[in-house]
């Protein structure tokens, strides 16, 4: 039986999944390929921690040569996580003639255009499943299992972070503070959670959907990132009342042949298939011109999900090369028919914006004219407190409007000396 | 570029939609793949029914053989449906070293195990993504996106027909007979619709999945499949009442290293993702050991969510041929831990059973007592008329209990004086 050899870098929470994996599911992928995946060495700055395996000593090391220079060695599953040294080992890696498997969306999302290139020059793969939504097998659907469709839209709730608390904030009435300590004990939310509440991993996973689906690197400064740290628990109770949810979307739209691309907290229809996505769950829903609205649903990330993904990508590329003389590539960059990057300030949505006024006559109509006189028409009004002369808050939900309208129409509602709060605004979709 | 050359047996409406998609998204796919995907025949008895498609007249035939015997020739799509002549021809098209392409669920699940024995004699092979899900990529997601896990159960609406009508029936709360009408105005049931509405459709899908999972062919025979004619608008709003949901699954589970098998309706809380899968969608929930839980949603049939899926295929099988100088199988039977398939008298399942009882003291009593002395515990009762003396219905939920002991119990209340209809029995899922 043929076997092949894959080397590990970053022995750390997903690490110690992947090598469990391999090692439980060896003689599984035997029977199944009629392949040997041998796990021939791992790399780890920290060799003394317990991760509860059992590993042969002549295994580990702390030098990363080691491993790509290893001859070998076909195969490196790259698992250290963000820019440096990732990059430098994928691309010493590359050089080398290894094969990449990464999990790493932040470096795909800033330099995967620059790896890609020399993974192309190198005639070798670069692997990414376990980048987006965890176990979801969501970058192989997109790229292999759809690959006739010309793609119209991706919804996605890709940050099961963001997630767990906006489901705890809307089940229990939490606040963010409170619902963030929740995410923090039960080991969803890290130290510094910025990077998942902020919109920022969203983003990064856009970015790459986005190149599965319409064939272009977006540049992350060109994705409007807006995350869930200024969601109160009165802004998802007016949402319910509405008949909506509130969830951290990553969205990618084509209209008029143009992209947009963005990442904000969403006022969903309850109806819709992703309001039913609770906890740290992930889905992505993408419409495709001949399968039509498809949703992949799973855990988006943890120890077993990811090693789920990260083995699937060894075993392909491992059948590549027993298969093969040579590569065949798939390109990530195909004609996407999109023209360009659409600016935020172009953007049409319909908007929910919640007003704090004082309760006073004419107030509400001075607010519909300025929006009026911005184009934007109002197609609901709540206000469910009276309380004359006091601040009270209004709810209204818009029409479709132009992002830059909006933000005109509320910089000067926000100077009226009637409104005592900066206005929440937050979008919509069907 | 390299040019790969198909042939098409079947130029009905799933076929048609399939060569438009071969033909509209040529260029696509060589932008993507670098690869030329070329229909050259295309073969069918009826060649002068309007398709809506301009083809060259030089690629249409009436035989077989000449798509069959045509050197030039690799891979072949087989459209039409049913065991014969599609069986007969995928044979001799695969020792003429032909790859294979088909949606023919029915085929696999009746002869598949022959038909991938001679595919692997002959070293080709036969893809098969659109005979399950119809757009959803599930087949690759369960062979290679998730290849490294060990699956603990499917469950799976795989039926759009039979959703719509229970959806319709649950919405409008109509009788199976109007929902059948409305589905056939739509196109979603054909003339003859008894492969779809009991149970057999979903049981040939059930039996592809479980090669997919558990690496067994499970003989049609032991698959336990009751349709949905029988279900009434009653049991529906009761379902309701007591929050499920009811939807006709294809159930596969292993208990105690033992396959279980069966098609049957089934009450969901309605909490469960599959409970919001409705009209003529399909979905298919499936739980694996480093994945967890994983939910594909999608439309499960039409011509152009076919045509993506066969057009996948043929780009793997394409892309495979440019790589390889030989083949590396990907075997369906691996060990899969299971000892043997239960019979369906050994089911533990909890169960929803209505009865139709005369309204008078002691009958309640009478059924629990013989339920009781079967090991059918009562979860909850519910009798909402009082009518004394007249016939009402009394619904019961039960722990779980086996299959068996609810059959024979059933049998003894059905005799009972008192009991003035069949009783209803359903299943219930988590």
């Amino acid at each position: 039986m043929r076997k092949i050899n894959v080397g590990l870098i970053g022995f750390g929470m997903i690490g110690s999944g992947v090598v469990k994996a391999l090692l439980n599911r060896r003689q599984l992928l035997k029977e199944k390929l009629g392949l040997d995946i041998n796990l021939k060495k791992i790399c780890d700055k920290d060799l003394t921690s317990n991760r509860g395996i059992s590993i042969k000593k002549g295994l580990l090391t702390r030098d990363a040569r080691e491993v790509i220079n290893d001859p070998e060695i076909d195969i490196i599953i790259e698992l250290i996580g963000g820019i440096h040294p990732a990059k430098e080992i994928i691309i010493s890696a590359l050089k080398n003639k290894k094969h990449i498997v990464t999990a790493n969306k932040l470096l795909l999302a800033e330099e995967g255009k620059g790896i890609f290139r020399i993974a192309k020059e190198y005639d070798r793969e670069v692997y990414f499943e376990a980048s987006v939504g965890g176990g979801i097998p969501i970058v192989r659907s997109i790229r292999e299992g759809l690959i006739a469709n010309r793609f119209l839209n991706i919804l996605g709730i890709v940050n099961g972070t963001s997630n767990f608390i906006l489901s705890k904030m809307t089940d229990e009435a939490m606040e963010f503070e409170d619902a963030l300590i929740k995410a923090k004990e039960k080991g969803y939310a890290e130290k510094d959670p910025s990077l998942d509440i902020e919109g920022w991993d969203s983003a990064h996973k856009l970015i790459i959907l986005c190149v599965l689906a319409f064939g272009r690197w977006v540049d992350l400064k060109k994705v409007y990132v807006e995350g869930i740290s200024n969601i109160k628990a009165l802004d998802i109770a007016y949402a319910q009342d509405l008949g909506y949810v509130i969830k951290l979307l990553a969205i990618a739209k084509v209209v008029n042949g143009e992209l947009e691309a963005r990442v904000n907290p969403t006022l969903l229809p309850k109806e819709h298939l992703l309001s039913s996505v609770s906890g740290n769950f992930n889905a992505i829903y993408i419409n495709g011109d001949l399968v039509g609205e498809q949703l992949f649903y799973g855990e988006g990330a943890g120890r077993l999900p990811t090693s789920s993904a990260v083995v699937s990508d060894i075993v392909e590329i491992a059948t590549k090369i027993v298969e093969g003389k040579r590569f065949h590539r798939r390109g990530l960059d195909f004609k996407s028919n999109i023209k360009r990057v659409r600016r935020m300030n172009e953007v049409l949505a319909k908007y929910y914006i919640r007003f704090s006024v004082i309760d006073k006559p004419g107030v509400l109509a001075r607010i519909a004219h300025i929006l009026g006189f911005h184009r934007i028409s109002i197609a609901s009004v709540v206000q469910k407190e009276r309380r004359e002369e006091k601040v009270v808050p209004v709810v209204m939900l818009t029409h479709e409007a132009k992002e830059n309208n909006v933000r005109v129409a509320l910089k000067e509602i926000n100077r009226l000396s009637v409104v005592k709060e900066k206005s929440v605004v937050l979008r919509m979709e069907r």
